[in-house]
């Protein structure tokens, strides 16, 4: 089996190619061979023992989809994205990247499939930003999607071409609603939702962490983990029980600020608690009440799409995956 | 003021040139110019004493949105479109027309802004194929969009860019999701939708109809007449009222085929209604089994689009617009 991953340098792309390479097979098949693919050139998981290709690409360059499709892989995950903020502040590039990049890679498929009927499995992440303020709560699956961000625009137009595609025939397509992820490894970076894992991320090893906004405030998360888990359900549930409507919002944890730092002083005592200092910074407070508070994701749910169900769950987790196991 | 109508030889377009003319105005303000583009050479409404261009042109071929948009008209109502029979059968030439040519639009426009700061207002004709089956009845206004057909397809992401090129500025973009238009005037056509309105046009000049599905099929209308409306409407409302969900699903009737039957006899007889012959089609029950029995319209009610109210309102309109008056 022949897998590509674009967008394999990020975080959710190293932990997928390690966890393929851990698993070393995906639906009882071996994994022969690894495409890796993002604009940086990703690193090949060490201990991969079929074929690697990791190279360097950009997905919105001509002939670039095209050299992709050409090997005919089995299943293409799709995680290249620009991110949120990035899409905002150039407009032009979120939609060449986050839009045409991802209809190239479509396109390059329908006409292949043309050519040879071939048709592979697309495992595509979409995100919460596809629905915008106000918005329920919990937010119901049948819910509109009426982003207020670039980003999440280019997000609902993937999902809507990914559907028709999938409906033609032309690939087997699945677009998987990633809930916010937490706690994000590495160090803190300013992007504007990265508060939720800085929170926790930091104190768990003494440092300090920032917390720009309000102890109630709601949010929708899973670990690296459960993304990951998802992912690989996605390239393996049979899409018949999936029906024509590909997009699914993932199972996830809605917590309030409150309670992610309750769980943490449950794992982690006072002294981990006392390390966050509270900053209120207006404008992430503007922003962050726009955002998601939680899906009810009883589709995803009942198609077997499993997440953490505690915050202390998602901070063991973290602590097994990253800090060895031990504090 | 300068209007521009993309798809003006159809029979909305028409219709709404007519109306436009006929009212001399848009918003208070006196209309000069008229742009009318079609694939087909429009004709220019007899009795409009302003400057009319009148040509064929295809918004997907490179430099026609620029050069609408060189005259910096100050109103584009853009209704063209591969309808959904043919975008089903050529996928290509769907996507190329339906949502490349609008997006050639709206990046046209967006780069004028850029210039100048030209904002127009543009009224979108979106449609009710933008849902897809199972639907609930009323549709309510934050269901998902989920087409089952590229038509529907293109239709909703069109709907997603007009929200986010309006919220970034470029130009005060509305989409007017129309229901099926009943009674629509001229001939039987193929279309699998056309028996809702020959079943009722025919009969009412003493012709035959074909009525290949049975009477407790319930689907959404208004006549051509609202549609017009609501473009005029969409062109003159408050867009500040209507926020950053800039695609709202029109009011329209929700009736069977026997009601609209009903309402034939009570204007017309049963002499009129003698002339409906059933000949079911499996195909076409099959097709309309997807469609959308109605939808609740609640924000585009509040916002002051106003559609017929019963079935025998529409027909008293088709034979006051169609007819002369009388049968």
């Amino acid at each position: 089996m022949h897998i590509v991953i674009i967008g394999a340098a990020g975080m959710v792309g190293r932990k997928l190619a390690a966890k393929l390479t851990a698993d070393g097979q995906l639906d009882g098949k071996p994994i022969t061979e690894m495409t890796l693919v993002d604009v940086v050139t990703p690193e090949a998981p060490a201990s991969f023992t079929g074929k690697v290709n990791a190279r360097e690409a950009d997905l919105s360059a001509p002939g670039e989809a095209e050299t992709l499709v050409a090997a005919r892989p089995d299943v293409i995950f799709h995680l290249a994205a620009i991110v949120s903020g990035e899409a905002e502040l150039d407009f032009e590039k979120g939609y060449r990247i986050n839009l045409d990049g991802t209809r190239y890679l479509f396109d390059a498929i329908r006409l292949a499939h043309g050519v040879d009927g071939y048709r592979p499995r697309v495992v595509f992440t979409s995100s919460i930003a596809v629905v915008g303020a106000p918005l329920p709560y919990p937010i119901p699956d049948e819910y509109h999607t009426t982003p207020l961000t670039s980003y999440g625009t280019q997000k609902a137009i993937c999902e809507l071409l990914l559907s028709d595609y999938s409906r033609r025939g032309f690939f087997d397509g699945i677009a998987i609603r990633l809930p916010t992820i937490c706690i994000r490894p590495g160090k803190p970076n300013k992007a504007a939702s990265g508060f939720f894992s800085n929170i926790l991320r930091e104190p768990l090893v003494g440092r300090e962490a920032i917390l720009p906004v309000s102890d109630d405030v709601r949010h929708w998360h899973t670990s690296p983990r459960s993304a990951v888990g998802f992912l690989i359900h996605g390239a393996t549930i049979d899409l018949e029980t999936v029906g024509p409507r590909r997009a699914l919002s993932m199972p996830g944890l809605s917590a309030t600020v409150g309670e992610q730092i309750e769980a943490l002083r449950r794992v982690a005592g006072d002294k981990a608690v006392a390390l966050i200092r509270r900053e209120p910074d207006e404008m992430i407070i503007n922003m962050v009440a726009g955002w998601a508070p939680g899906f009810e994701a009883k589709r995803a749910k009942a198609l077997g799409f499993k997440a953490e169900t505690s915050f202390d769950e998602i901070i063991r987790a973290h602590i097994d995956d990253e800090l060895g196991g031990t504090l």
